[in-house]
């Protein structure tokens, strides 16, 4: 299908301009070809969109489907996607454990960073696929609900998204962020914590730009009614040590028995703290085993099996430091792509993943090591030099 | 279809890069999918294309289809299209009257520029669906021949045009350049001319931009050992007087045979001098009827007859001046917008036509008019207010 009306429409944004609502909803209505779309969207990235087209195309993107209501109010995170990033694993519990109710839909990894869906599809029984109902009871007993995008939410955002997957039109700031926050409000939390990742193996790699993302899904947010705060946090390292799918549920576990790894507790209390609004509240119940117990009967009501061993992967090797040097940079992207090329992700949508295989990086920024000590594990299903885990590294003496 | 392949190359263009020859031909090819096409397409209209990549293009349209070759040298014409330009209606007989060959593949007419096929097809009779063989046979026996042109020719342009067309991407400089000059080489030309039209009413809305167009042309026939000029005509009025397909036939035919508006015969001497190399011989040649009787041969060769007297339209009214006043511009797209509104046009491919509507504007820049004089004759099908004529012209006394 094509459209003659949108070929106007298109060559205006071509040209810097703004649509409206209706324009917009012209656009993204199934009389516009694919292509259109496609060359809509190049012209986004080229020229932006002002605050008001971007408020306007999240409003189309919501009127095109389902929107949630829950009898009580209930609390939501997102995460714009790092390596390593098993939070919500930690904050979910942790909100419910706080007296709080989590309602979360979680999508799945997609290159180099992983998904929420898949980390917990690691847990032996666990089921991502609850319907509302399911999940409002789930909530109502627990605290606590984490399941697969539903598809009458923002259906178009699933349209824009596939296209923008195909036409290298991801990285646009309005664009990421009405798709974010049309499923988010559109999933009908009262309060939400965006969790905005800056650096090297994230989405927005500086700073500034993140923080921009942020403000920009923040205002989306409150004018939809949605208490909504952003968190920036670094992704040019791995979040905390583990990256791969049963590897991370098991550092999110130690970090809810008030163990873990710094950085990922933080990040998870800084968030718990925003959506609860009690930090200490969340301090304590992380040392005294209540969130650990809020993870496990969560686990359990989606069918999972929360203490049972972690499935290993046949293969394990240790990554060696070649000499007595101290770590400039343990590269986000390159342990995300090597752990995806293991097949703890997936290149493209629909592939398989699989579970037990990742990294477990020992030594980050700054960290000395001595010559033949380990830098990482690599946990794999066919033999796989070592090296390659090495080569991750950047050191402070590199040439 | 599409191909992830594509996305990296896509991604390139969109950050400013260019593409190689290789990676250009992987793009066209059937396995990457229109909107991935469609989005490369707003990426080359936001950075452009180096030469080296608009090469690189033409190349890989140029190797989707056939080449022709004559087994005599050959002179084609183009025009970028204008409102009333009948130039080819002229020089392709007044080439032949000279003793040159013209074998020339045209196109319809889109939005508020006709076309030649169009134009031609006005004439009872005339056909314009030629194999190549009757081409050359014709070219052979009469000097000239125009016809459709060939699915078989650079048909990689024919996907990219379409594309363009529902994509708002269709004023790119490097698309524009190889879209004509594929055609245009497989046809197999030995010299061409390009009729580069500037002005409100064309492609191109400055000279200096026309000027750019022309000179990329240039360089892509010349680097395929084609002699190509490029000759930049105005296009803020209508050429001539007439606008409409039997109409302009009829204002060709008084060129051809020594009268009619001078813009029109300065145009088409100029090109004829370009493409046969004596406008001295050009000159007489209109003068002498010679250029009327090779017009006449042409016409009966392609089946039509060129003393038919022109199929009236039932209406014709006039559109008078409302005071006396002076014209500042009789503006070509307003003109070429009525006359496709009345149906000499189409708003949309494949849309019919009608041959007999039009106008004939009687009044251009810089002409005076008395109060209740003509400035232009509207033929019209259905009946038509003329005030909608004299809403095409601005005057020096305007507000």
């Amino acid at each position: 299908m094509s459209d003659r009306r949108a070929v106007a429409l298109i060559a205006r944004k071509r040209d810097g301009g703004e649509l409206d609502r209706d324009e917009l909803r012209l656009l993204l209505s199934p009389v516009v070809g694919d292509e259109q779309l496609a060359a809509f969207l190049m012209a986004v990235v080229w020229h932006g969109m002002s605050d008001a087209e971007t408020e306007a195309l999240l409003d189309v993107m919501l009127e095109s489907g389902e929107r949630l209501t829950w009898p009580w109010p209930v609390c939501d995170k997102h995460s714009t996607g790092g390596v390593g990033d098993k939070a919500t694993l930690v904050v979910a519990p942790l909100v419910a454990a706080c007296g709080g109710r989590m309602a979360k839909m979680s999508g799945r990894g997609l290159g180099h960073t992983g998904g929420t869906l898949d980390k917990l599809e690691s847990i032996p029984g666990f089921r991502t696929s609850l319907s509302i109902a399911e999940m409002r009871d789930q909530v109502e007993r627990v605290g606590v609900a984490v399941c697969g995008q539903s598809d009458e939410l923002a259906p178009a955002d699933a349209r824009l998204y596939a296209l923008r997957d195909l036409t290298a039109t991801t990285h646009s700031l309005p664009l990421v962020a009405t798709s974010v926050m049309s499923k988010k409000i559109a999933a009908g939390a009262d309060r939400l914590v965006l969790d905005v990742k800056a650096g090297e193996g994230a989405f927005m790699p500086d700073r500034r730009r993140a923080e921009e993302l942020g403000d920009a899904m923040v205002r989306l947010g409150r004018s939809h009614g949605i208490e909504t705060t952003a968190l920036v946090s670094p992704m040019d390292e791995p979040m905390g040590h583990a990256v791969g799918n049963t590897l991370e549920v098991e550092e999110a576990k130690d970090v809810l028995r008030g163990d873990g790894p710094r950085d990922v507790r933080e990040v998870a209390l800084e968030a718990a703290a925003v959506l609860t609004g009690d930090r200490g509240r969340a301090e304590q119940v992380l040392g005294s085993g209540e969130a650990f117990e809020a993870f496990r009967r969560w686990v359990g009501a989606q069918g999972g099996h929360p203490d049972a061993p972690p499935d290993p992967a046949p293969i394990v090797v240790e990554a060696l430091a070649p000499r007595a040097t101290t770590v400039r940079r343990c590269h986000a992207y390159r342990i995300g792509e090597l752990a995806m090329e293991l097949g703890a992700g997936r290149r493209s949508k629909g592939a398989t993943i699989d579970h037990a295989v990742g990294v477990v990086v020992h030594r980050k920024s700054g960290d000395a090591v001595g010559a033949g000590e380990p830098l990482a594990t690599v946990h794999a299903r066919e033999p796989v030099d070592p090296a390659r885990a090495v080569a991750c590294f950047s050191f402070e003496d590199d040439a």
